[in-house]
């Protein structure tokens, strides 16, 4: 292969995971769009995407092994196939929480509507937001991006612990609402992973530009091991 | 380096992804003890643990990067590498769990120790005995025994649903018991989680011995999708 052409096999596999990416970024769209008319024929679309995700990530993994057993490369190409792997990873993960997402919105169907005290839309905004930028730091190799989504876990952490609070006070107070305090409080946790999964990407994008590892680096973000649980 | 040095370098790999592997499954049968005896210096012990696990995460990368960049491996070498890189990261996210269910035992420290119905050492012996499957598969290359792995997903999937229901009527029936089965109920998530991780470890031992990928292909398993969210 010349290097034009591994040049080209390259960006070919950079389009592959934006598309990867797009639908998984849509998935979790539709997932909380479900959750906040209650509409399973959403679920349905949402269900759709995962298997498509689930294919896309098959062939993405078996291009970027191609390239690896073709090309031998070295360096800074070597780091960014690495990175399409581990990013393609991390998408699918975000497809399963909008998976996730969806089947706590059939399992809703039969049960009242209720006020509670948590801002789902909020916090799926915010997660949404950093898996874009994450992929937008991917884009244009911009560890700097890359960073700012690391900054960006902690008040998506904290906003699911805010949550998981406020509902518990919910189930101990008004038990007849625990069926839907604990389902809101579900997807509170998979959007929670959701931006795990941004972090994660976002860790990728800085070692593929700059060759430096910063997981578990809690100075990087002045905050909470972005790995840790809820 | 030579073949005989490259063989050397891909069995400390080996060597070092074992070390990690035993202190994941340590971290989980510590963290249940933890729950089971209600002590918190366990807990500490799971925290170090943790750091450990993370630090061993990167060394073990870094090694992983060194061997492709340095050596260009082929075909099977290739793979094995690749499934170490992944396996690495599902063994990492396995002392996340760990230190999820020992989170969850601090924040019951002032609770009254209640009876619920759910056979958490059960569930985390079927779990941790997963991970153990998993990891003897990798050692000996056994894909067929990675497949047995790959069914008993199954079971800690339906314990986990089982636990879903019942510690909801107990939230529903007795409003004052709801932070006890919460606690308790993410437990069951985190166990379901570790489980995931030891399909997917399997899954990567079937993909480095057979070159076949066998992630959501439901007839392997003859059940749901391994990666589902509960």
């Amino acid at each position: 292969m010349t290097r034009i052409r591994f040049q080209q096999s390259l960006d070919e596999l950079k389009e592959q995971l934006l598309v990867m990416a797009g639908l998984a970024e849509q998935a979790i769209q539709r997932a909380i769009e479900a959750y906040r008319v209650r509409d399973l024929s959403i679920c349905d679309l949402v269900s759709r995407s995962e298997l498509a995700i689930n294919r896309l990530e098959r062939d993405i993994d078996q291009a970027a092994l191609d390239l690896l057993a073709m090309e031998q490369p070295m360096a800074i190409d070597l780091r960014f196939i690495l990175s399409v792997i581990k990013i393609n990873a991390d998408l699918e993960r975000v497809g399963d929480s909008a998976k996730a997402i969806s089947d706590r919105v059939r399992n809703m169907e039969q049960m009242a509507i209720v006020d509670l005290p948590v801002d789902i839309p909020r916090m799926a905004s915010l997660a949404a937001d950093m898996v874009r930028k994450s992929l937008q730091s991917f884009i244009e190799g911009d560890a700097e991006l890359a960073r700012s989504v690391l900054a960006m876990d902690d008040a998506v952490d904290a906003m699911n612990r805010g949550a998981y609070k406020s509902l518990t006070e919910v189930m101990e107070q008004q038990g007849h609402l625990a069926p839907q305090a604990l389902n809101a409080l579900m997807i509170c946790r998979a959007l929670e992973r959701v931006a795990d999964h941004a972090t994660n990407i976002s860790e990728d994008v800085i070692f593929w530009v700059q060759g430096t590892d910063v997981r578990h680096h809690k100075s990087v973000t002045g905050g909470r091991d972005p790995h840790a649980l809820a």
